[in-house]
């Protein structure tokens, strides 16, 4: 015994979801049919909206149902002749929410990994190119994760800019804010000492 | 800043769903954007026909798009002449995935809850009653969680059916099959003890 087709349809179709296992997605499809199916319609037009209109901004290769994104579409945001590349459109959402960076970004939509085929090309690099090579900005700020495949990406970036004399900066490793000593890694730590500064 | 508008709206409507954050539905979003379109249509899809389509079996109240359930359009299941009340749709599939039950079920869907205003015309006891009135069934068998609630409706159920001379039965309590006694707790111990069986 099953449930229905169209209950079994729609759990299945839940554990499509990311972290979403079998029983988390019966519990989403009855949670829905027994007390909000108007947030499930709502969901179900979102999702169509989302999937059919959004594409990659032209400029910097983020999400948006624009051709070119809020920020891309902003000339102000080219008059500090900043780049910022990260990873992923949540990066971008973090550091716009320090208010500390005023110039543009670059989306990579993920980083080098040869392993699973990801090379330059499919990271944007084609398009990197030819902005940076517009003229418009004078410092590259490499953003992506300090990871290995982040760490790698950065590199493989910082040498195009260096090919075109543009500045290529990366983030600070240290401390994070209000962190305990104790429980920050050893690498971390590393960096943390290197970059000391006077007080 | 906020991501665009139908990205923004996709976050939103996936807050919707039990035990989703703000952060679990930025992910799923731009999981099924970078990775899954055609998941994420075929999950707008299914919400949208289970919403509109998905209503209550007329005979057992679980969900099903037909008008009577696979289950009680079974005629064998009348054989057994046991009703078995269960508060979800979930406790017919466990209970359906033993193969120990042969007859039909009510499905309350919920419990009775004063205190929420949930009452017996709430849970389907309005329907209950006249199904028991039908003379098809000889037994019911209480199958309400064993919590307060659970408790409370299986008594004001059994109390119905002693009201019609009809046989009202409560699933065990005890240990779990592979529990270990020291993590049981003291109350179905209790219960384990007290319908303790000669081996
Ligand atoms: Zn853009
Ligand atoms: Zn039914």
């Amino acid at each position: 015994m099953k449930f229905s087709p169209l209950i079994s349809e729609l759990i299945t179709a839940f554990t499509s979801l990311p972290g979403v296992g079998k029983k988390s997605a019966q519990r989403m499809a009855f949670h829905l049919l027994e007390r909000n199916r108007s947030g499930a319609l709502q969901l179900s037009q979102a999702l169509h909206d989302a999937m059919e209109h959004v594409k990659h901004c032209q400029a910097c290769r983020t999400f948006t149902e624009s051709a070119v994104c809020e920020i891309c579409a902003d000339p102000s945001r080219e008059e500090s002749a900043q780049l910022c590349v990260v990873e992923s459109p949540q990066d971008v959402l973090s550091i716009e929410q320090t208010s500390e960076f005023k110039g543009r970004y670059f989306v990579l939509m993920g980083h080098l990994s040869p392993i699973d085929g990801i090379g330059p090309s499919e990271i944007g690099l084609t398009e990197l190119n030819t902005l940076l090579d517009s003229g418009k900005f004078k410092e590259v700020i490499l953003a992506t994760n300090p990871t290995v495949e982040g760490e790698a990406t950065a590199h493989y970036i910082a040498q195009m800019c260096n090919d075109k004399q543009l500045s290529a900066t990366r983030l600070a490793h240290g401390m994070p804010v209000g962190g305990e000593l104790e429980y920050v890694d050893g690498n971390t730590l590393i960096h943390a000492f290197t970059g000391r500064r006077s007080i």
